[in-house]
This record gives C-alpha cells, sequence and structure tokens, in this order.
C-alpha cells in the first residue's frame, strides 16, 4: 500500500469502523482482498489494516468496562482470478504472519463470500479492470468505435470515453451490489484506484504501437481491435456510482499525489514495469510477445 | 470419495450432526477439506457432503415449527500443503458448484481456522502422512534402524512399527488438539484412511528397490536412509489415539473392504499410477527419476 494510503486507511479504521457491532457476532475479523495478485505489496496491505484493526479493538477496550472478549482472531481472504498464480501468492506468504490467509479464486464481479460474513474489503487498483471491453469500441459502425487507439486517453472522440464509463458504471453496480450482501453492518471498504502515471504512460504505449503500424510492422486492424480494459476514475466518477447505486455512502475519499510526470527514462522504466506487470497477459495474448516487447521498450524512450 | 465411503458419512451426517447447535450461531456451513491435492476426488466428495448437509437441514426443518432460516450458504476449504499446486485445484473448481471455495495453504498440523468456525471436517488419506519421520528408523545405533528397508511394512524388527506408530500417535494428538479449537460444538469430522492394497504395493516397491541395490544399480546406503513418511492405523489404533487425546469421541468407525490383492497385472499398474501420485515427489527427490522410475516398473510385475 503506498505510504499516503496507508495513513488515510489507518485513520478510517480508528474513526469510522464500528468495531462494537461487528464483534458482537463474532470474535473473528475477516479481511477480504480483492485483485491481490501474487504478493508481496499485498502481504504488506494486509500486515498493516491488521495492526490498525488491533488498535482499534485495544481502543474500544479501554473505553468499555466489563469487556470480556478475547483480542480477535484475523482471516484474509485473498481474491484475483482463477488464472492467477495462486501457488506463488501462497508461498510468498509471510512465515510470521498473525492472520489465517486463504486464497479465492473468481471475479470480484460475482459473490465470492457468505451473506454478511466480510467485515473490512481492500481493493488497490482492483476495480480499475473492467470487467469486458464495451463490444461498441471495436464496432467499425460505431459512433465510439476507437479506431486507431487502444485506450480512452488520449480519444477525441467523446463517445469513447462515454462507452467507458458506462461500462464502469455497470460493473460498479454490480460491485456494489455483491459486495453490500458480504459485507456486515457496520463493515467497511477501502477502494484505491491507480494514478495519474500510468494514464500518460498508456497514451505513450498506445502511440509506440501506431508507430510500429506507420513503420509497416504492425497491421493497423490489430490496434483497432484492442482496448485495454482499465478505466480510472475521477473522484467524481466515484461520488456518481456511489450514490447512483445507493447501498454504501463514502466516508471519506482522498487524491494521494504521487509524483506522476514522466521527467525521465528510469522513472518511465520503473513505472512500465509495474504497468507491464499488471497488463502484460492481455497485450501479449493480442499483440504477440515481438511487438509486445517492442512497444515497451520504445514507451520508456518517449518523452 | 469411495461408495462405501460415501453412505457411511452420509449416515452420519443425518443421524449425528447436531444442526441445532450449529444453525443457532450462523448460517453458514464452513467445511474443511484437508489434504484436497488438486482435485477432481475432492470436489465429487465435497458435493457429496454439500448434498448431505442440505438433507440433514431439510429434514430438520420438517421437525421445527416456525422455523425461519433459509438454507444455509456452504464454504469449504480446501487445504494442502503450500507446495500443492493450488493453480489447478481452482481452474478444476466446477463450474456450477453450490458452495463458495477457498484454498488453505499449511500443514493441518498447524491451526488453520479461527476457534470455534469450522462445522465439518473431512479428510482422505490425508492423516497417513507423518508430520516426519522418526529420526531413529534411519541412526545405525538406533534399535530401530530401518536396514534394507523403506516403511515398517515387511519389517521383522518390531522397534521400527514402533517408531512409525509413536510418530502417528504425536502427530495425531497435536491434530486432534488443533481441531478441537476449530471445530464449533456439535460438529463433525470425517478421518478416511488409505487401503490394504497399497501396503501390499509399497512392500513390492521396496523389494524392487533392493533387486537394485543386489545388481549393483544402487547405493545399499540409500535405501537405509529412505523411508516412507506413512502410516496405515487399524481400527484398534485409531480408537487408541481417540481415547488417549480425549476430546472427540467416536461415533462410527467401519472398515470398507475393497479388492486388494495384486492378483494381476493390470491392478497392480493401476494402484501403482494412485500410489505414484501421492508419494512419487519424496520418492524423486531421494533417489532420483531414473531410479524411481525402473523401481515402479519393476513393482508393477511383481506378484
Amino acid at each position: 500500500m503506498i505510504d499516503g494510503a496507508k495513513e488515510m486507511v489507518r485513520d478510517a479504521i480508528i474513526r469510522n469502523l464500528n468495531i462494537k457491532i461487528i464483534l458482537s457476532s463474532s470474535n473473528t475479523l475477516r479481511i477480504a482482498e480483492l485483485g491481490c495478485s501474487v504478493g508481496p505489496n499485498t502481504f504488506s496491505a494486509m500486515q498493516y489494516i491488521v495492526e490498525a484493526l488491533k488498535d482499534k479493538y485495544l481502543l474500544y477496550q479501554d473505553q468499555v468496562i466489563n469487556f470480556t472478549n478475547n483480542i480477535p482472531e484475523f482471516q484474509i481472504f485473498c481474491n484475483d482470478h482463477v488464472t492467477n498464480d495462486f501457488n506463488i501468492l501462497f508461498q510468498s506468504l509471510p512465515f510470521d504472519r498473525s492472520y489465517y490467509a486463504y486464497g479465492v479464486p473468481g471475479s470480484f464481479y460475482n459473490r465470492l463470500f457468505p451473506s454478511r460474513s466480510i467485515h473490512f474489503v481492500h481493493s488497490s487498483s482492483g476495480i480499475n479492470w473492467l470487467s469486458k471491453i464495451p463490444k461498441e469500441l471495436v464496432d467499425e459502425k460505431s459512433l465510439a468505435w476507437n479506431k486507431g487507439l487502444i485506450h480512452y486517453v488520449g480519444a477525441s472522440n467523446v463517445e469513447v470515453v462515454n462507452a467507458y464509463f458506462a461500462q464502469f458504471e455497470k460493473d460498479m453496480e454490480v460491485f456494489f451490489n455483491v459486495r453490500a450482501e458480504e459485507i456486515v453492518q457496520g463493515g467497511m471498504m477501502v477502494l484505491i484506484t491507480a494514478f495519474s502515471g500510468y494514464i500518460r504512460l498508456m497514451r505513450f504505449f498506445g502511440s509506440s504501437l501506431m508507430d510500429l503500424v506507420n513503420e509497416g510492422k504492425l497491421d493497423e486492424s490489430l490496434v483497432d481491435s484492442f482496448n485495454l480494459p482499465l478505466y480510472y476514475p475521477s473522484p467524481q466518477d466515484m461520488t456518481k456510482v456511489v450514490e447512483k447505486n445507493g447501498l454504501f455512502s463514502i466516508e471519506r475519499m482522498e487524491l494521494i499525489n504521487i509524483k506522476s510526470n514522466l521527467v525521465d527514462e528510469a522513472d518511465a522504466k520503473t513505472l512500465m514495469t509495474s504497468l507491464r506487470s499488471s497488463i502484460e497477459g492481455v497485450i501479449i495474448s493480442h499483440f504477440g510477445s515481438k511487438i509486445a516487447e517492442e512497444a515497451c521498450s520504445r514507451t520508456i524512450l518517449k518523452k
């Protein structure tokens, strides 16, 4: 978890989590980590959340006379797609962890847990992933055809942005509905979405692909038929989808600034490595590894 | 699950499971499958157990006036060592399953779940695996040195059998202690242990290795330093370890006969394939794949 987010999450747990309601039904706190990938970021975030929950518990204990509950036990459910490498995740689990850890295969746009069983949900960059690409983006006859681009970033056609947002809105409606059934009364969800550095990098990546088209190394139809299934919601977008759904309330929303301009090659390389680890699969399966490799190398050199 | 065991498990659930106590605290039934490997046997067993639990619930519902619980939800926790291939397990999960499925990495001789959180435990051939090989078996100076053999089966030295049983007894004491903390009051545990066909096969496997020693193809010290970490408890053994521990009571114990003599080559081959899938890892890492392969082939031809 990035440092700024850590403080916000800790503060939200201390101030807003209703531990009285939660502990009235169970002495186990169940945490869902959605989009865990293979660690290790997941583990540091989880350790941090467990510590914050323990502190919240101790504060609560100090306030209540004759409080007899033992320190709660923690279960962490690490979720990602069934194609995620859970073997690596499990083999990287910290040996001295103070929680029970489980793997949960499946899309978080479906139910993953029984009714009212989860106390805390955390997802970092998870909800940036759309459940699918809206089909009008690759339909030549549609106003939202995204010719020559691989994302809504940099698209001058507002229909493209609209199609992306419409899919995000639909996905979030489903996401909130299923989570609302799973999370207990008094529970909490923290959603962290990726930062703007990626957005610029993706535009560079798209233009690197078009350079390859212009040099005759790549067929343009392959670019036209590809769109990254990623949406980066603004605070306004988030407010809109939460209020439209109506099952959750926003306790806090913060923008955390991270150095995001590609000021030098080293920065771009670090960001690209991070981006590649998440989108490499979809890019390689569409373009093949040779083109993917070349477009990534060129992206790093762009300024 | 083998057919005879299915009926026994179903019958035990219908007759002995205290669903009233269980449903008083939760409308989710949590099942632990210990030693799940990569499926698919695990899935048919789990489906069968879920169906039996649903039937038990419906029977209970019929008996109680004003019973307002909904049909319970089911969580299945599939456990195996952290080195198990959970990716294959997850990718083989039945698409139309009527339960939430999770992976639980770790040894079942440790705690895997919070206190009083599991309603039903199932393990097929899991407890046959000792947590380790007693060191006196490979100690030349010990009375229990198991020279020229790879298991207690066929050993004329009673100290060898005693060392194996002592380890089994210690392991089961730990196993029952941790499970007793995890299982709710009124819960149930079904332990199925492997059948005698394997025992004969393992004796043949050991003698195939000794043939290779006699032909000068394998150093005898490699056989002397290897022992399979498997114990096949008799009903008397099981009664002894359960009663010694004292935290569980035996509601039912049955011997299910399965054709177990190696009457022909085809039978031996089938059994060997099944045995190999579970013990191949330990054999190859000790003897190397070439010797392991040759000893397995020879075992099938023995009568």
